[in-house]
């Protein structure tokens, strides 16, 4: 099995190394990241400056290629252009930090994943629900190649993904996979107000995630209970009863 | 009514002054737009920068705010932290170019309304499909003021955003409104290799948009039929099929 890995935290983070370890167990890799942490680029592409391909070495050795561009880009240029062969698959993470809720939008991880579903390929993003980069990967690891060696024979629909969030538990603690939906829960946010030394005011971005009391098999309370949550995610995005609403209604009368 | 107004194209594009000249006659407007054009930027957030807020004025009156950010940027500074009042609706554009189909994914103009949307405000996105800068605006000015009026009363669900495209035909060519949903057409890309004067390799992204056939009701078909598309999208990303089938299957026996 080919296997493409990609990720957002950038080439050189903890996340893809383990990810690269638990991939190569199965199938051949190949790596083509980003050169840097891109962070909350959502489905972005570079179409208004050129990219490069550069060698990234991690012990000594060739790693993968490191591009100045996102997630989107680096499956995009990949598939199209630097690889001599299609992968069967293609899978984006180990992120640093949860992609649950409304996270899925603004991730540069799973755009990776849905680059390469757009191009036909059965592909999945796994992020570790910690943001810290110290925090052990063993886990999220296992999670990820388990559920990378069925991606294959679990055909899934066209323009389907799979977004695996893995909990920040230790092995016993672990209660396993499970299939769940994408949760309601948001952020809240505010925007900090500053001044520059030359008294100019700025705003940094922060806010808390407000976790929306839900059923048990969303995403987010999946795995603040110890589940390793597997969700389906498309983007066919009609609001279908809206769309037979609208139908009737008298705006294009 | 109070319109909040931004844009991908940055604040100084001819889309956003069409469309805040056809706001004003329906309601209060405010303008908060990125200060030059991110492009593709999909639903991206700045989180490791400052963001700035800077007056910017057109024929000599103060025009709205410039941010040095993405379009979810704007949106989300503006509501929580820049306007006084929060805003009754925000409508997104007018884009110079088409987000039908695969487009609204990458599409910073959507993401815009798609950010009001998540801050529980009736929002619309507006793109016109031609990318020329020059050409005339004043049918896309008609449809985004007669679908901004209805925009309260038409009660969309939760979550629930309206992506307009109006098409580049004349007013005797235009066949009106019409309810559509999203299409299935992708982009084709690859990229050209070139080297720079040093012999280094680079890779710009070209591509062409392939039409998928299909029903006259997806967005891009009733574009180049002459309609003006009106599609309800959310962001309710779990396939529903997939995840009742994947309940059943043995990757979580």
């Amino acid at each position: 099995m080919r296997i493409l890995v990609t990720n957002d935290d950038g080439i050189d983070s903890p996340g893809i190394a383990m990810l690269v370890r638990s991939m190569r167990e199965i199938g051949d890799v190949v790596v083509v990241a980003p050169d840097r942490q891109p962070s909350a680029v959502g489905h972005a592409l570079t179409v208004s400056s050129p990219l490069r391909a550069t060698p990234f070495h991690r012990d000594g050795e060739m790693f993968g290629w490191a591009i100045n561009g996102t997630p989107a880009d680096c499956v995009k240029l990949a598939v199209s252009t630097l690889l001599d062969h299609r992968p069967d698959i293609v899978v984006s993470g180990i992120n640093h930090g949860s992609n649950t809720s409304v996270n899925a939008i603004y991730s540069g991880t799973v755009s990776a994943a849905t680059e390469g579903t757009l191009m036909g390929i059965p592909s999945m993003a796994v992020s570790h629900v910690s943001f810290d980069h110290t925090a052990n990967l063993t886990l999220a690891g296992d999670v990820a190649r388990r559920v990378a060696s069925r991606l294959l024979d679990l055909n899934l629909p066209t323009g389907t993904l799979l977004n695996v969030n893995v909990p920040h538990v230790s092995a016993e603690d672990f209660k396993g996979l499970r299939i769940t939906r994408q949760g309601h829960s948001v952020w809240k946010d505010h925007y900090e107000r500053r001044r520059d030394p030359q008294g100019r005011e700025y705003f940094w971005l922060t806010g808390e995630f407000v976790s929306v009391n839900e059923v048990d098999d969303a995403d987010d309370i999946a795995v603040a209970n110890g589940w390793a949550s597997i969700t389906p995610i498309h983007y066919e995005l009609t609001n279908f009863d809206a769309y037979n609403r609208l139908l009737h209604s008298d705006l294009v009368k």
